[in-house]
């Protein structure tokens, strides 16, 4: 392309657009119905049940340890749909970019977008570009929603995962480490530097949960992502859904030390960080052994942990202090965490 | 809500941002799946190919004559799928918000987006919300993404509708006046009134398109909305696809007066202009006058009219002038006319 940077006209619909669809989104995304360039792109009918998801990321700094905005939209969506339990397909990609980014950095992110779709196994079928005048936007931000296809041997006979199979003495189980992603930005944007260098967590989940179903078809209860808001704000929603209680033990929580060690020096609580490549996931105590081994087994879930349990109660969570003490968690309150995807 | 505007922490996904969920979004949008705030909706297999599409929203300003940026991102999505021969079924919404945004202008947007899912006939099954700094967006942005199934007894039994069966002598027909949408845009911008009011043709062709399509089973062979860059664009732009040319016949293209007046006032050509409720549709010449009739039948197709043929040639779009002249028509150039959708 003969400009370095986004004009407004890129965003207007004429011979630019054209151009930068041409030159580069289709130079990454190369699945032929995208390619076909029509209003809408055609596909087979699905053979189950469908999951539709959207997200918008406006993470800020764009680029940082262990990703970037184009990896974390591919991965957040993608992990939205593996959660519900469903077979991540396509993707549709929406782009809002602010006059004067550079060409180079909307092409880095687009070869990221394209590179954790392979990974993930999923196409980007449709996509849109806008351009907004410098200081009417921050980059770049981008939406992706997602649609997956909830496959009769993936979920147990349709074994809901909605939360209402949950009971008293399910295991509660993560896959690993709490709170990469969220130090990783956190200490980005205060531009403190770690000795043990932190790296965003994310990356898709796709094969991990499917590889977790497999082994325990029909078992797993209730699964979900904790990004914003992090475990803390993501068990309180499934504890005041279900109205019961979940103990969570401190001890059992795997936290990186470079993390904890960042997260006190910014006075943040791992508890409270987002993650964008790990689950949470309710089973039957019968199943808690061969849940954690499978997530282990995987390269994505080998810190995976038992950290906690369902008991009966009226929707709270409590963390059980090394101590013997047990504090609440409630949902994030504040705005301590913006941008944070 | 105890706010009267968007605080940052409406975005961080916790407790500001649940109170905004419940208490805004669920009100107006409520289907069951949505509701059930899990991290994706669960929806019927659908019984045929999907089609999917995407595209965000940055009109500027967010309130217009006839309609405003909710409007403008549910028909524009919408549109996107009837054209491409779907039955519109599904749509996702992902806002982007800025810090200060007043909650009664959010609302007014949601309202919008709430009754014209309605009249299309859809329904939103997913969303998210994310919050950026003041200055840092431009009040809201709005991502839709569509999900729409094609129908056998809509498509002729999968007649294609990507152009391919474009031939010498095809009729090219527009359901109405051009340009109605991106003057009223404009003129706003300008601060101009008229002294007959403009207002933007906003509205979801879904019924409209399938009225046609049950008239002409099969005879469509091409379909598209005419939105950014005008008729004359999406026509240059099929017209490469086919390698054919297009002739359009000046006199006959609809225009209001007073889009006329306005468009020669600010310098713009209304041929270039965006339409958000009009579809330009291409027929066999057999199928031209019961095609116009089942357009013209409808509310939202009443000054449908024949604009021009397809002829032999090399990708080329004539408009023949009153004096027999011909001007080529290439693609919108320029950065006239940014944040008309």
């Amino acid at each position: 392309m003969k400009q370095e940077q986004v004009l407004l006209a890129h965003g207007d619909g004429g011979q630019l657009t054209h151009q930068l669809v041409q030159e580069l989104f289709l130079r990454y995304f190369n699945f032929p119905a995208l390619q076909a360039l029509t209003d809408a792109a055609l596909l087979p009918p699905p053979a189950g049940r469908l999951a539709v998801t959207t997200d918008s990321f406006v993470v800020q700094p764009l680029f940082f340890p262990g990703g970037d905005i184009g990896t974390l939209a591919v991965a957040g969506t993608v992990n939205d749909l593996a959660v519900s339990g469903a077979k991540p397909m396509y993707l549709t990609a929406g782009f809002i970019l602010e006059e004067g980014l550079l060409l180079v950095d909307l092409e880095r992110v687009v070869a990221s977008m394209a590179e954790t779709a392979r990974d993930a196994g999923v196409a980007i079928v449709a996509g849109d570009t806008k351009v907004v005048e410098r200081g009417r936007g921050d980059g770049l931000y981008i939406n992706t929603a997602g649609i997956g296809v909830v496959l009769p041997d993936l979920d147990g006979e349709g074994a809901s995962l909605d939360g209402s199979r949950i009971g008293e003495g399910d295991a509660v189980l993560i896959s690993g480490t709490l709170g990469d992603h969220g130090l990783t930005i956190m200490a980005q944007r205060a531009g403190i530097a770690f000795d043990t260098p932190v790296q965003s967590d994310c990356a898709p989940l796709s094969s991990l949960i499917a590889a977790l179903q497999e082994n325990c078809l029909g078992q797993v209860k209730w699964m979900r992502d904790p990004t914003r808001g992090g475990v803390a704000t993501t068990l309180k929603e499934i504890a005041e859904v279900t109205a019961k209680d979940i103990v969570i033990d401190e001890q059992a929580l795997p936290v990186r030390d470079a993390v904890a060690d960042g997260a006190a020096i910014l006075g943040l609580d791992p508890l409270y960080l987002a993650n964008e490549g790990k689950v949470l996931v309710i089973v039957a105590p019968e199943a808690r052994d061969a849940a954690l081994a499978a997530l282990q087994a995987h390269p994505l879930g080998r810190e995976a942990a038992c950290i906690g349990h369902v008991s009966g109660g009226s929707g709270q969570v409590y963390l059980k202090t090394p101590l013997g003490g047990h504090r609440i968690l409630n949902r994030l309150m504040g705005e301590s965490l913006p941008r944070i995807c």
